[in-house]
This record gives C-alpha cells, sequence and structure tokens, in this order.
C-alpha cells in the first residue's frame, strides 16, 4: 500500500485527513462531496511557511528599504528606513499590532511606485537570493514539507486548491508554481492598488499606495474566497487568529467539513508560540475542529532538513 | 481528420485561430508557448452571450424592480420602478451611456441587500425561466455555440480559460459550469460589495451598495486579470471598445498573443450593429488583429437555433 501522507507521522491528525477525503470522494457514502464542490483553502504564513522570527514579507520591506537608502541616502531620516540599515528588529516587532498604520506605511513605502513586472523580480530575487536569519536557507525553501504533500494530496483527490494569505498575493505568486507546484491563479491575498498605464504604447500596470479592499485576514477572507473562488471551502487550514472566519466558513458550508488548525509546538525543529493563536485554539477546542501539532504530527518540517 | 472547429465556416478567421494554436503548442516551433502561459480571456456580453436589445443583465435588474415593486408599491414613485412595470424600455435604453449613475443605482437598488446566496438564486431562476424577447429561449441559453466550441477547444489545446465581463461575476457565475462548462472560478467581472456578516453562528455574506474597484471593462480588465490570474493573455476575445485595453495587453505579453475581435453583422440570425465598437474596430484594422464576422464564420448562431 502507498503512504498517502508519508510526512506525516502516524497519528490521530494523519488518520482523520485520510478518512475525512476517503469518506468525501466516496460516491456510495452519504457525506460525498462532488469535485466541483471540494474546495480547500490554505493560509500561508506560519501555515505553509515559517513566519518567525517575523513575517517573510517584512524580512522583504527591510530589504527594499535599505536598497532604498542606497539610492536615496536622505530617506534614513525616516524612523523606519534608519532601523533597516541598523537591523534594529526590535523597531519592526514593536509595530506589529501596535502600530499597523506605521507598518502600512513601510508596505506602501516598499512595494509600490514600480510596475508588477519590476515588483514580481525584486520579490522573487529576495525569496530566492537571502537566507532565514537561523536555517540559513533560502527564504522560499522555509516551507513546510507536509503541508505541500497535504495539498498535493488533495489535489490527486480532484480538490481544488487555494491559498488565502494575508501576505500580498503578488509577493507569494512569484514562487507558488515554483515551491508549491501551485497556479499563480490559485493563490488569493492582499493587494496594493494597480494603475493601468501605457508606456511606449504597451500595456504597463503599476502599483499604487493604496490597499484593495479587503485586506485578506479575518473577515477579508471569506469575501476574498467569495470574490476568488465563488464557493466557500469543505477544508480550511490555518494557524492563526486571522484564519478563524476562514474556517468558520467551512464550518457553514452545505457540505461535509475539515477544519485543520497547525500548533507551532516544536521549538527545536521550528518554532513554539502561541502568539495571536490563542483566540481560534480555543475557539478550535469548542468545535471540534483538528488541531494538528507541528512536534508530533510531522515526520519533516522543512524540505532540506 | 476530426474538425476542430465544427460550428465554425471554413474560413480565414478560423484557418487563423487554427494556425495560432498548432504553432503556440508545437514545442520545435519558435513561437511555442509553455502551457502555464497559454492565457485566453474572453468578454462575455455581446462575445459569449447575445446583449441586444439591451444587456442580459439590465432585463435581470428590470424584472427584480418589478418584483420589488409587488412588495413594497410605494418604490412606484422612482422612475426606474415605473419604468420596469410599465415595461418602458426606452427609458432604460436611455441610460446607457447618457446617465451612468442612474443605471448604476438601478444596480445597486436590485442588487444588494441580500446576501450571496439568495442572489445566487435569483439570478439563477432568472436566467433559466425568462425567456429573451425575440429568440424566445431562456437567457441562458442565448449564448454563441461557435465561441463555446471555442473555449473547449483552446482547453483541450491546454489554455487556461477566463470569462473577464464588465457584468456582475457572481451573476455570470451562477450559470457558468453549466452553459459555458467553465469553473466559477475562472469568471471575473464587475462586482458591488461584500459584507462579512454572521447569522445564527452561520458566515454569510451580505452585498452592499458599492462598487469593488475597478469596474471590470476598460483599463479596469487588465487590473482585474492580474489580480484573478496573475498573467497577461495570450488570446484575447472582445466585441466592444471596453475590451480595447485587454486586447492591448495581449499585444503587450512576452509570448506570441491572437486578438480576436467579433462583429455583429448578422441581423437575420442575431443582430447587426458597431455602437460602442467603432473605436475598436478602428484600432483592430490598424494593429492588424483578427475581425470575426458572425455571418460570415459562425456556421450556427446559438446551440438551440
Amino acid at each position: 500500500m502507498v503512504d498517502k501522507l508519508r510526512f506525516w507521522n502516524d497519528t490521530v491528525t494523519k488518520q482523520t485527513i485520510l478518512n475525512f477525503v476517503e469518506t468525501v470522494t466516496d460516491e456510495t457514502n452519504p457525506k460525498y462531496v462532488p469535485s466541483s464542490e471540494r474546495v480547500a483553502t490554505f493560509d500561508n504564513d506560519g501555515t505553509l511557511w515559517c513566519e518567525k522570527p517575523t513575517y517573510i514579507q517584512l524580512y522583504f520591506a527591510i530589504n527594499r528599504l535599505k536598497q532604498m537608502v542606497e539610492v536615496d541616502p536622505k530617506l534614513l531620516e525616516k524612523p523606519a528606513f534608519k532601523a533597516a540599515v541598523q537591523e534594529d528588529m526590535d523597531y519592526f516587532a514593536r509595530l506589529y499590532p501596535n502600530d499597523i498604520p506605521a507598518l502600512m506605511q513601510i508596505i506602501f513605502d516598499t512595494h509600490q511606485g514600480m510596475s508588477q513586472r519590476e515588483f514580481k523580480e525584486l520579490a522573487y530575487e529576495f525569496l530566492t537570493n537571502v537566507n532565514h536569519p537561523r536555517f540559513g536557507i533560502p527564504f522560499k525553501q522555509c516551507i513546510y514539507q507536509p503541508m505541500v504533500e497535504l495539498m498535493h494530496y488533495l489535489r490527486n483527490n480532484d480538490f481544488k486548491v487555494f491559498i488565502a494569505s494575508a501576505g500580498g498575493m503578488s509577493f507569494v505568486r512569484t514562487v507558488s508554481e515554483e515551491i508549491y507546484d501551485l497556479p499563480r491563479e490559485n493563490v488569493i491575498g492582499s493587494n496594493i492598488a494597480f494603475e493601468m498605464k501605457k508606456i511606449d504604447s504597451r500595456i504597463v500596470l503599476m502599483r499604487k499606495p493604496g490597499l484593495i479592499e479587503p485586506f485578506d485576514d479575518g473577515p477579508g477572507k471569506p469575501v476574498n474566497i467569495e470574490l476568488h473562488i465563488g464557493r466557500s471551502p469543505i477544508i480550511a487550514v490555518g494557524n492563526a487568529n486571522g484564519d478563524m472566519e476562514m474556517m468558520e466558513f467551512a464550518e457553514s458550508s452545505d457540505w461535509s467539513f475539515l477544519n485543520l488548525l497547525l500548533r507551532h509546538d516544536d521549538a527545536e525543529r521550528e518554532y513554539s508560540y502561541n502568539v495571536a493563536a490563542e483566540k481560534i485554539q480555543q475557539k478550535a477546542r469548542e468545535r471540534g475542529w483538528t488541531i494538528m501539532s507541528m512536534k508530533n504530527d510531522f515526520k519533516k518540517v522543512f524540505t532540506t532538513s
């Protein structure tokens, strides 16, 4: 017999996943779900790739701040640029969730004023060539092998798999095909505004300092899932409070559903933290959602480890 | 030999389409395009389904105005509701493009204040049970058989086919799987805002009176294509001025491209008109885009005719 989730330990979690998929794909089962309705949505930060010591996209923004100072040293007068050059990570750690406007300003400063094409090249270059400070591997390789395997397993069972990330849609899409084998159009996320311009009679999409509503977190996830997919998921996978509404959306589906919440409890192989996850862990216990333990359920963590 | 486009006459247009697809799918050809980049985007109104005497969605809105008057007769004091009940089509014909705010108000009045689920049911019921005034078939059957066949032909050649409609995304999605065999998530269009609510601890998406920017027409099409697909099309198919930027977007692609512009020149089987299409027809002639003649290129028009 082929082991369908070989990067998972033989625990209750693995059995729960296998049972659910076998049930909803079995036409003779009363809980059968037709393939058109088999939608699975995955959060990205902390669910598919590592979000500690801080978000990968924030590292990208800090890297951009440094690059921008090289071009225009006067920017050093602004605190965020100064903190970036001095590698003062505490400065950035203090921003979330205490000073969201300052954090948004950093995103706007570093993610706009260029074309989509230029942004994608910068993001790809960063994700490929800059290493995680602890693991010493490129950021794009800091992905959880069991989760990538789970996405493949679901697709092999005629699930439509999407990412619903609070992070930048364009940022994640630059590598989604390479690292997750997931087409760009299956990645949903947050966006800053685009403006169509014509340069030398070619259409160019410029990135502007403004958010496209809604921000893809919390109550924004069901809205963006409806906009991009037009169906609620029957499997929702996340790790933080911002995934609560996405999981409640799955629970509100007309079909059988499975909510999977990843707990970061593996300080040795990754990190151990509950920050921004207490509420959803409490909810998961109340509602009987499946809590996955990185320590106990993951046979392997990173693809390279 | 199997006829790949049997609902098309053997014209230059058909040969142009076949040649293009054979070229870009031939790995030995210098113009080969890998399947991940084979994106085709189709306008909907006037390209895939009939848009005369007026937009199908406007008929839906008028139908909704009548339904709303039945519930609340005081609404008759408003001119749009009165015109709907009196079937004064001239009233509505005058709105576009002369009074867009009044037209938007009609859309907001009739498309919001309900859940997405309720809206989808109303839209599906209308498209299925209300007949086109001239053809006497349900609106959802007023689709062009050669275009549906073209979408299938492209998908069989590993194209990713999307609709990019100025019309309502949710409206078209209610029938896209049934009439076009196209998954909902492959339909892009215009949207009014959604608000997430919790009713009896279930997640419900309510429709609100506000547009999600950008409106999916003209310069909004490339923006929404980037948001939903993340790539420019290499085939763009349309019929009206609002499709110009989408076709210029295809032309701006790094790959070989094919722009197909449908001319409505068949008063006998459908309609003959150039309204809102003069500019793009002029552009097509200048740029050498392919102009399809409904009269000469379509062997059949509707699936039922």
